[in-house]
């Protein structure tokens, strides 16, 4: 496949620049994205010979923007389940719902897919030193795909993130350091020292791999619905870039004449007091934002970036998929989280985010009785175990001691 | 499809019995294991048909034992990826190396397969109370299985085992208890109060699911090599059904004439102190055993299973294979985690074990230059992580900080 045919356009100013690996910003501000050439791609790909591949996320190569497939660096990512919560729906005013399991990713997380393209183009372009600040669990899938490729990986996480997913990071090896402040100060030490220390930054919106990788959530979610898209996606949204490569997914899918109707309205779930899509939302709405900002400490999950890269993008995509945003408080999310662990379902404080947005959707009537919903559980519960919150189970020695219990 | 057909057939004595659920024992001491009409089964389904279907281990409806389809208790387990290790099988003096990654499954482990499969039995079988002893993956399998099933499930763990993989029993609503002893003491007191209230065992060779669910692996993997087995699989084992479930899936895959050639020859790998198999294998081919036994005290892992319910079984089956065992010391498994982490993978202390028996096979001249390998990764290493265990990196302020590190 030819590859000279793939370029960037800005996401702002529709500006069109030939495909540069680094670098994502347009002159105009706006975030450039990849721009495939979509003709060529209907002319050699069809949806009955991508039965016929390997379930992983790079079944959709063409659409993924490596050029040399022995550079493709793989743990094993994506195709995760799609499962159908039956007895829930049943109890919920809505037609469908379903949950995508992210944390059965290579690395318990979603990132595996953004990683798994990024790092693949790191080496493509020969890269040998990567940092990212992050959350945890980009910087742990950093971690593993440049262990994988053998490339130095330096990982800069706020203190407070979860102990087991700065871990894993020790664990793949990767170069780990804990920041005194959020991810966006973990992100100002890495622009200060990478060009002394020759770090490739592969933070939200710094390279096209991630975002690219993402987008395979949306070509999945197609192709595992029988390209027939869901009414709704409830999303823990970050830095956002779930959301932009998941519209990529679907705009791209049209212009392949793989899908038709009306796109998903994304609902963003994000937590009380670090709620920038909501509030951003709000503004442009003209609606007073109800932000409880300041008011409440967010935990440290992936939901908490103060500062998206290109916040303006992901309110427009949102606006334009006829969505909405929530913020939910810590008590709900938890219990949400409870819920679904109930059901048999491992969900990451994110993950439980969407189920929290759910029952807030349905109570509100945002959600109708007509909707499909998908749920994204983006990472594993057991990241997130701290070893004061572990419950201690009663210690018996015989059935007697279990009779007197 | 017409389930009349299938039957159970022991496994010692070849004495075949109508399909019942509970009681694998046979008269004669063996094992009871389901027995396909296989016949009928190549009739109706192809090589070609499969690949037509959805990536999960119930794409092998046909060869397990569940007959109503809507008793299938599924949360998104098996196809799991099977990743190529192209570098380390450089520098290795065998063939080809692949690592199954059965960490990947909806509760972190293999043990996801052996539950969807038996606790689709139990509903199908309306019942309402199961129990299971267990080092503790098995027992969270059950707990997802049973909350997604509506059923009530009680997990016996020892006390020692891993604190994170206990907590997962209890998030999924499991009610779970610690047992002051080993996994059989855990058994004997469901044994003693199974009457009184109404549990089923669903421990290892209980009751036909598990096996059947883990067969899959087996499946799996001739499918996923383009229907050519590797020379050998190296296999953390403790109760043994692993070992079990898989040679029964090659068995069927001759008897369906879809393989040909060798089996593989299976190496099971144990931690020195609890090595029943090894010192099975050892006394049965009258060489006197190098049990380290009371020497040294196991970890609270998978392998840790003094008594395997058919220690008989899995010995002969290892012997068909041509295979071996073999006792590992502790410190060689944790340094092979290290190794899988610093290649991206994430390898509970069973999963390293098998690349600490990969290297010893290699030293030994056992692994042959030309032989292709495959070793298991059946849980994750986060779930055994401890606080105690966790490294502190250090924490930055600035850019400064980090240089002056
Ligand atoms: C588990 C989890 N969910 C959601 C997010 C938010 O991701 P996005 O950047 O796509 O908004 C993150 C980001 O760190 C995360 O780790
Ligand atoms: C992670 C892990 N690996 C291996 C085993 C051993 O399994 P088997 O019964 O198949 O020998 C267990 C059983 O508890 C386990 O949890």
């Amino acid at each position: 496949m030819n590859r000279n045919r793939m370029r960037l356009i800005c996401s702002r100013c529709s500006q069109s620049l030939p495909f540069r690996y680094q670098n994502m910003k347009c002159t105009c501000g706006g975030t450039l994205l990849v721009d495939y050439d979509v003709e060529q791609i209907a002319s050699m790909l069809t949806k009955e010979a991508l039965v016929q591949r390997y379930p992983s996320m790079w079944r959709y190569y063409e659409l993924l923007p490596v050029s040399k497939p022995d550079c493709i660096v793989s743990l094993g990512e994506g195709w995760t389940p799609l499962l159908r919560m039956y007895e829930s729906e049943k109890k919920l005013p809505i037609r469908q719902l379903w949950v995508k399991r992210e944390e059965q990713n290579p690395t318990g997380s979603f990132k595996s897919r953004g990683f798994s393209a990024a790092v693949s183009l790191l080496k493509e372009a020969g890269v040998t030193k990567a940092a990212v600040p992050s959350n945890g669990n980009a910087a742990g899938a950093l971690a593993a795909y440049a262990a994988r490729a053998g490339i130095a990986a330096y990982a800069f996480i706020p203190r407070d993130c979860p102990p087991l997913i700065v871990q894993e990071c020790t664990d793949y090896g990767a170069h780990t350091f804990l920041v005194d402040g959020l991810i966006h100060d973990a992100g100002a030490i890495i622009d200060a020292g990478k060009d002394e220390q020759g770090w490739v930054n592969v933070g939200t919106l710094r390279e096209p791999g991630r975002v690219e990788g993402k987008k395979t959530m949306g070509l999945e979610l197609a192709e595992q619905l029988g390209w027939k898209l869901p009414d709704v996606i409830i999303y823990p949204t970050g830095g956002g870039s779930g959301i932009i490569g998941m519209w990529k997914a679907f705009r791209e899918l049209q212009a392949l004449g793989w899908i038709d109707g009306p796109l998903p309205r994304f609902v963003c779930v994000q937590e009380e007091g670090c709620q920038p899509v909501v509030d951003g939302l709000a503004a442009r709405a003209q609606v007073s934002a109800v932000s409880a900002e300041g008011a409440c400490k967010p935990n440290p999950t992936g939901m908490r970036v103060p500062n998206p890269p290109d916040l303006e993008l992901v309110l427009s995509t949102v606006e334009q998929s006829g969505g909405t945003a929530i913020a939910l408080p810590a008590e709900q999310i938890a219990s949400a989280a409870a819920s679904l662990g109930a059901l048999g379902i491992s969900a990451s404080p994110e993950g439980a985010a969407t189920w929290a947005g759910l029952l807030a959707g349905c109570d509100s009537g945002w959600l109708r009785p007509t909707d499909s919903v998908v749920l994204f559980n983006t990472s594993h519960a057991l990241k997130y175990a701290t070893l004061a919150g572990l419950t201690q189970p009663r210690t018996i020695r015989s059935y007697a001691d279990f009779r007197s219990l």
